[in-house]
């Protein structure tokens, strides 16, 4: 970590602060050229106020050298991380279609859309029994009702399944879950993170709203740091001005982790566009630029002809689709 | 609630829209103009799926004519709530000065703050226990044991206090804190809000990162569903794309909630600039606009040179404001 | 347009924005529900100041029905648009690579790389001699001499050009450009747009900084209203919060762009990340979900290794990105 | 200036760089710290591109010690500056109340406002005859007979008038305005800036949409390298995802601006939100926080019931805010 000082900093306080530091065991290495006066820091700064430090008055600027993430941070960890769940693979060169219904609605709809799925090439079955809802007068999802028939579906079908938590409370319940969501609105809920840091669940991580790619690679962090290594995280979007869209999707998030970490990536540009006219292009384009899978949501309800046009795509759009993203990821080999 | 039907909506998959958002027992007005049709949506609207209703191919836009939030809502509650903290009141006129160190350290360090606060005019004494940090590796707190040294403040300086929880699971140990407070990352841990409901203690809900006002007041919402109605609004800054300042304060926000909600809006000008030297003109910009209080971070140690220049000011520094704040206060009644 | 009155509104009220609404040419179709009071605007309301409207006391809200660009909307023109620029064609199932250097710095340079690009499969020669820079100190191109070296390498390499303009005075300049380029920084310069509209250029349009996607077809519609039908819009990344890229590229704006317009959508990866290693990525992720084109800075200086890692890719990485377009192209045919 | 390189970096790239930084005309200084390596560059670094810089793959990031702004630096001038536009003074403790309707519309309506604002207790006289639109179809003021009913209201009222440039052609018929505005949209139409820095007129430069702080510092450098040191600055709200106000007000920017330059700063509460019963709260917070002046809107037509509420507040409201803005500064000296 280094710590430019202001111009016209004195001796007096600079020593002051070089005092301050040492006390949070950091080697200090002054440099002091015509401009200004540099430090740097050895030792572990992960535990460093980075804020803190920065607003200090004689303080200009405070820049990390090595980045705060480690367990995640493809520096110390060069080779690409698999994740496994069931007899999928996720990372690594293996790619996964993950597809279901926004919500668990009944036996049928779910084990109708589990099998659809399946033989239209999907690897992992979704589908939300307990669904964050920024209302609390709106339907929150089946809940532990809405689990069991996802187990259901995943026992017909052989899929594994994929499902959000929302509470560290209901952590029982999700024994035979595959793969546990971390929604966007719990990504800095550092006490739920860490709950699941002590499980050896595989984790998929939606970055948050507003969240910057080092924020997400930090939450990840809480996880590993109690243990769990079984990481996926999830570009799904985030707030800008733009209306059309939900919100903007951010591709280039994908090679950025890729470069930063060796945990997998996937896509979710269902919840990213809102709209289930853009979801084949945008998937296609997260597969182009080397996502490790996409999570799109399907519908198949026959008899809403009023579903089509909206955030999830039909059984016969998504064989399509899955045909499609296999097509690009041969291109790109 | 309004949804206006695009054009080239055949009067078939009208009828099919209908009949799918009578099942939801809304009575549907239909008014057919030459440009398009809009479908007038009465009952319990606030069950309505906005996002997927606009996202139905036929539908061109939805539009709430009653806000989603009802407890929070001026309209049904036309006075100014008041919230009880101790001895001390917020909200219809009643104005609070909240101060306190950033975190607790030591029990010489927040007795000291207490009573140099108390003498400066501070009503309420705020101090971080539990500490929400980005990074697993960095300082989060003294916990239990800050929460106590807090209490022990309390008693020393009978100033009523304020702490930020984390997760449900420790919120045996507020007992005897007077106002919870919940981080902006927080603000959409619906679980952490419901539970927060179900207590009778007076909530500080700061604004997310990332989230609207009427998200904010969503929240409350939740809170208030379940028979808390103690809630107190906090804005503290939102996330641009400006740099200089650590967030964007918007004191907009004051006006908007005061015409939207009967819930007293306090403003934390110190972790919204993240700048000690901006924290006296934004406080009085706060005064001005109305606000029903301000939270903002003191330190007191001597010794520390330092952190002059920080997110803190001084004791001094407060007084100074404290008194700042009154005269613009009586310079807008 | 639809105009949404508050409840409350008097009929009075009602009357007098009536007739204020009528004395602009409008036929006024009032719907009167039993929420809400709604009005329908016909005839030409792209005249009608959404932004005033809006805000009066009475007006909830105001939705445009018809989208508020003409000449520019697929819905009156549902063929795509092919733009010609020299022998290349743009749009319509027709692939431009545009490449080139950022700045046009020598004779001996820009032949250089026009040679290298087009053996390496571009259409079109990119680089520029006018350039728009924060700061007044810094350098701001060749400028006229830019602009003849830029034609010479056109007729040595027989590649059509394309580079920026800056303001309406240096039109003249231009003449043998093939394709001028009006950066995100005068988006909505008006004036500039309404000169171009005057010549018969093809123009490429780029979004502007923190403008939407209806914004930047409005700007496109400037330069169509005054004559001019030959645009190519340009995606080149929004601002937004997160750090690590400079921009972030919004590539779902090609799938939207493609529904709302005939126009072409051209992609510019290399100023959206600012950082040469993501560049062939979200160029692939471009070619995926359906651009006209990509365009992509080349440097060819075999004596700067410090410019590998620079925003720009070298003449190699351009033959080896091109190839995989092609290749991405093909597999989502 | 400060580089900072990238672990790993070999000695021989380090020496390409410093060969490539000296041709600039720097002197650099190298520190060889145990964690990375810091190149000092002392010399004129305004002329240096930071972002191609910081895009070399050997370097981590570039910091600048020096602000890139000179003349408006408050560093090399520490007194405010005065801005003079007729007999009114702006800045260094003198206060403005500029006041007008937002489209000059006719000789009675213009001379009727400025009587009754100056009454009120405005010192300027404001109203747009040039009016920038996103769309090439809304009306965009009187032009030159705006501003020819402007000069009227001027010479009748002997208010100084302020009213927007869009382009340079224009330039001529600026003459006898006092103050010439250039919109958000104008923030970096580097050409008009260059051209208003030949005149000698007060220049009111908005912050765009989405720039920074320093952008607009950067853009007042355009115009003060030219030889015009009569710039005032305006914030005027920025562009976020908040959807309740137009734009989202930074009052911030006041004192920050206030500590980077010796310009005066003015607030247009008006534009910021869009909806006049926000206009005195947030205009008594810019008095507050030590704004040189505010910019509003007020309109006069006694006839034009629908327009309260609109973002124009009456002269009546006018009136009362001048004075209470008063009071506010009082409480602030």
């Amino acid at each position: 970590m280094i710590a430019v000082l202001k111009r016209g900093t004195t001796a007096e306080q600079t020593d002051h602060l070089i005092r301050w530091l040492k006390t949070m065991n950091l080697d200090v290495h002054v440099s002091s050229g015509q401009e200004v006066t540099v430090l740097g820091l050895v030792g572990d700064t992960s535990r460093v106020d980075m804020e803190l430090l920065t607003s200090l008055e004689i303080v200009d600027s405070v820049k990390r050298v090595s980045e705060p993430f480690k367990q995640a941070n493809r520096k110390f960890h060069p080779n690409d991380s698999i994740i496994e769940a069931g007899n999928v693979k996720i990372g690594g060169g293996f790619f996964a279609m993950i597809a279901g219904p926004c919500s668990v609605e009944s036996s049928e709809q779910i084990i109708g859309i589990a099998n659809e799925v399946k033989e239209g090439g999907a690897d992992v079955l979704r589908g939300g029994a307990f669904k964050p809802r920024t209302s609390p007068y709106a339907f929150q999802g089946l809940k532990e009702q809405g689990l069991k028939l996802l187990l259901e579906a995943k026992k017909v079908s052989g899929l594994p399944i994929i499902t959000e938590i929302m509470n560290v409370r209901s952590l029982a319940l999700f024994e035979e879950v595959d793969i546990i969501q971390v929604g966007a609105r719990n990504m800095q809920n550092f006490d739920l993170l860490q709950e699941l840091g002590k499980t050896k669940k595989p984790i998929l991580l939606k970055r948050g709203l507003a969240n910057t790619l080092q924020e997400l690679l930090m939450s990840a962090e809480y996880i590993m740091s109690e243990g769990n290594e079984n990481i996926i995280l999830c570009e799904r979007g985030i707030r800008t001005y733009e209306t059309y869209t939900r919100n903007t999707l951010d591709l280039s998030a994908v090679p950025v982790l890729h470069e930063l970490t060796h945990l997998p990536v996937v896509v979710d540009p269902s919840h990213a566009t809102g709209r289930a006219q853009l979801v084949p292009s945008m998937a296609l384009a997260a597969a182009a630029c080397g996502a490790d899978g996409i999570m799109v949501e399907v519908h198949n309800n026959p008899s809403c002809a009023l579903c089509d046009g909206a955030q999830s795509i039909t059984p016969a759009q998504f064989t399509q689709l899955a045909h499609a993203v296999k097509r690009v990821r041969e291109a790109i080999q």
